[in-house]
């Protein structure tokens, strides 16, 4: 059966999303939903339509799945159970902090209504999640350790721009290899903050700005630099343009792990990823998600799931014979 | 609730899930069977009986999960199917090739008696194929590459311990680094088995044996190592016994694939495991799916699993919200 997906914001997400419909002979993109003016949203695929967002409800019984696209900020908090009453639907949705709350939530709509959601999908939270709980239900005596990087953290770019004096900034997340070689050699040390991350931060800057104090403003400012080493790099708009126009990410969940009668053998679980382009990423797991989510919602499955949820085989397009067969 | 297990078979592999036992508290040794006479058969654990594997259907209602430590190429292919008949069972069967026929029989098994079933768990077949499959599922256009090592392969090591003249061998396959360093860097070669993988054979022989016989033997051995480079060492009997006495293992799973419009961004999915102890991290994987399948059976699920087939939270000892509030 074909998974008729909609979907709902249309950003690097969104198009990423898109982008991933494309290689997947079983998932059909029906629609994009926009507050903006539809007549002022250009999609790369011919022929299906952007629909205003307040005529969502009217494609109810044209769409499987809906893919919520918004920020999590704000976007997703309301979003995700209000279309939950209406639609099968999955998200992004990436505070860690906020993910019980908002898993009550939906959970709650998606149950009243008879829906089903999957919440916080993506590579972290989502695969980097499914090996931390799985690594550590393999070995329980152990410790987990997340870098995050090289790459573009959008929420620190973001903070930079808001500097007075900042035209453009583009903030690099970079793991700090000497922490990896440790914990690959078989230790588990307490890292703090700057132990395991270092940032690199590019700006552009209004001209006759005072650079020393932009430079000073990033590398104190709380939560998001001053407990970081950060260096800061300025350049010109055209510079911004030429060479760091692309979304790279990446990271790496390492569980370190003893076994044995003495616990004497180490055992390391390692799973990175290597992105060039991050938002095509998540979208291809959210796509491949999305068919899960029409296979359980078949089912019968009804409230609020996570990957830890979600038998993996319902993700792939292959029966389970040929997973066997080829693929176990 | 606890899960009592029962270890049928007490060599390597079933050491390594009697010490991944002792990890968790909700997991609980009852009875350790064997084909031995009993009295010979020393555990780990004290006040847990060994019992004759003739009287192991008396237990049936003592055990929640039996796990089969047996070998793939004889006892597995008819014990799984005979105790799926009395028992939830799991095993560890890795005969690639003849998973698919495995599966049938466990299957018709376990369903005509009301029972469930999971096999094929372990790093590979087991955690590796789950990250191929999920990987295959998100970036659908790609490439799939497994390396193993460097580690010790039972089978190789037996094949030379069968040439005239071998008293010992330990056979090491280990990964060709600038293969891995060409797919990392976001190639897709077609590799031939000498590109991948190398080998190394530590030998103790005969006294007066013919070592250049012995060489040649072993690097012209088909299947074995006809087809790679291998190096082969002649060594001591106490050599042996010092330095090559662990059973380290490990490997890598790394999928290389493309997303976008015009497929023009790389994306890399990797995994990887590096073992001090492969029985006794088999053994922890077999642990952690002890626990699923008791879950899982409680349920009332039948029938034949794989490991595409389980949620991964069935795996953990910690309730949903504690999951989704500590590791998603």
């Amino acid at each position: 059966m074909k998974t008729r997906i909609g979907i709902l914001g249309y950003g690097n997400l969104g198009r990423g999303i898109e982008s991933a419909i494309r290689q997947s002979e079983d998932l059909e993109l029906v629609a994009v939903f926009t507050r903006r003016d539809p007549k002022t949203v250009k999609i790369h695929t011919e022929q299906v339509p952007v629909v205003a967002l307040s005529e969502a409800l009217d494609w109810k019984d044209k769409i499987d799945v809906m893919v919520l696209c918004g920020g999590s900020a704000t976007d997703l908090p309301t979003q995700t159970p209000e279309y939950a009453r209406h639609f099968t639907v999955i998200n992004s949705f990436d505070t860690h902090a906020k993910i019980p709350a908002h898993f009550e939530e939906v959970d709650r709509a998606a149950k009243e209504s008879g829906h089903l959601a999957i919440i916080s999908l993506g590579w972290d939270p989502g695969l980097f999640s499914l090996n931390r709980m799985m690594s550590t239900a393999i070995l329980p005596q152990g410790k987990n350790y997340t870098f995050w990087g090289k790459g573009v953290s959008q929420g620190h770019s973001d903070a930079v721009r808001r500097i007075a004096g900042v035209l453009d900034a583009r903030q690099y997340t970079i793991p700090v290899d000497s922490a990896m070689t440790r914990i690959r050699g078989g230790e588990q040390p307490a890292f703090t903050a700057r132990e395991m991350h270092k940032r690199e931060v590019f700006v552009v800057a209004v001209e006759g700005a005072d650079r020393a104090v932009i430079e000073a403003e990033i590398k104190n400012m709380p939560n998001y630099f001053a407990d970081y080493d950060t260096e800061v790099h300025f350049i010109t708009a055209d510079e911004m343009r030429e060479k760091h126009a692309e979304l790279p990410h990446g990271g790496f969940v390492i569980r370190s792990g003893v076994t044995g009668f003495d616990g004497g053998h180490r055992e390391l679980i390692e799973y990175s990823v290597k992105l060039d382009s991050n938002p095509e990423f998540t979208g291809a797991v959210l796509a491949a998600y999305a068919r899960a989510a029409h296979r359980l919602a078949a089912e019968g499955q009804q409230g609020c799931k996570t990957i830890f949820d979600i038998a993996p085989a319902y993700l792939s397009p292959l029966s389970a014979e040929d997973l066997r067969a080829q693929l176990l």
